[in-house]
């Protein structure tokens, strides 16, 4: 759809996953950023697995092809934190990708609610992945983040995985695929789409330019 | 190797393939944007045909991944020449990836000389592919760029392709992957790699920052 006309209806979608690397460049600084040109986020996870699998991959583009793995770990990644004043990852995680459905699940349920807990528990978690290099996966390492938070762990993370709620990230994915998301991050103001974190400034500023001319949301 | 210490060494290299659209947008703004901070830079043509092959794809991964090909033509590409003031790139070109060894061979052999029309070549050979949407390959597209910049097509041509030339691309290509090149355009100052039109800035503020600092280049 495109961008309404009112202001309050501008947000800037933010589609990541937990494992993605770029995705944490973004997930840590978007909300900052875009709360400084008066734009709402909305938070969008879901799992790039069968995204890849249906390009043919079985995992990563950074694990199967060496050249570039050794390009994102030796050079990019730390450059990018770096630039954007972010805690820096300095190399490969233990594991990756690492996987995380549980966090994805609760940061959906938040994200449907638009719980305000949700933009820290994803930056919780990703710093957790890519900077401390620790699990993300299972109801120990999710309700250590949410305990952190002095959220009530236990309730939320049933609340995130029973009844209905059990198939949203699934729906979420195909979401993603129909939307035509082949990578994350990505970002939508409206019908733009915007592929990596090295496009989230000019997300941000259509978001922004949005909010006057809301015409400018299909271009 | 590192940058070396004295100013006039510091050169940037723009390792680029006129088959490829994101060189297209650092082809076209390079020089102006190096000359800007006092940066020179060194062409590198290169062929990413092999590179992809290596990779175990038959051509560009805009042509293999139906979702990426419509995000860089329909969205992408235009947005990316509008906000760097580029002739709009609107659509794929008619044939994309487009061949253009002949013109890589010429460019290579101006980039070798440190010719001062290597730059104006290239970029007009990039318009003709992406803005003009015409064939580059061939000695009658290559004559006609030539002649329009005013110099000897004829000989040129024959000079870029005769005796030890003949090898200097393959040899350029086999260069490219030794440095852990896996994509175009790939920018380099000292070892420091970085990949992509989206790191050409940051490029150029490294190679700035090793005109004082020397030992920068090796980060």
């Amino acid at each position: 759809m495109p961008a309404k006309a009112s202001a309050e209806s501008v947000t800037l979608d933010c589609w990541f996953d937990f494992a993605s690397n770029y995705s944490y460049l973004s997930v840590l600084r978007i909300e900052a950023a875009a709360a400084q040109r008066g734009v709402r986020v909305a938070w969008r996870p879901f799992t790039l697995g069968p995204v890849f699998r249906s390009l043919g991959w079985t995992s990563s583009p950074f694990e199967l092809q060496a050249a570039k793995g050794r390009y994102v770990w030796q050079h990019d990644m730390a450059r990018q934190c770096i630039k954007h004043g972010l805690p820096v990852v300095r190399q490969r995680p233990g594991v990756f990708p690492r996987a995380g459905l549980l966090p994805l699940r609760v940061a959906l349920f938040g994200a449907d609610r638009q719980a305000d807990w949700t933009g820290e528990f994803c930056r919780r978690v990703m710093r957790r992945n890519f900077v401390e290099d620790r699990d993300i996966e299972g109801p120990e390492a999710v309700a250590e983040v949410l305990t952190s938070m002095g959220l009530p762990a236990q309730p939320l993370i049933e609340a995130a995985t029973a009844g209905a709620q059990q198939h949203r990230l699934r729906e979420q994915t195909a979401q993603a695929a129909a939307q035509g998301i082949f990578g994350a991050p990505t970002f939508f103001v409206g019908e733009a789409m915007f592929w990596g974190d090295d496009r989230l400034d000019d997300a941000i500023a259509l978001a922004r330019a949005s909010m006057r001319r809301p015409d400018v949301g299909t271009l």
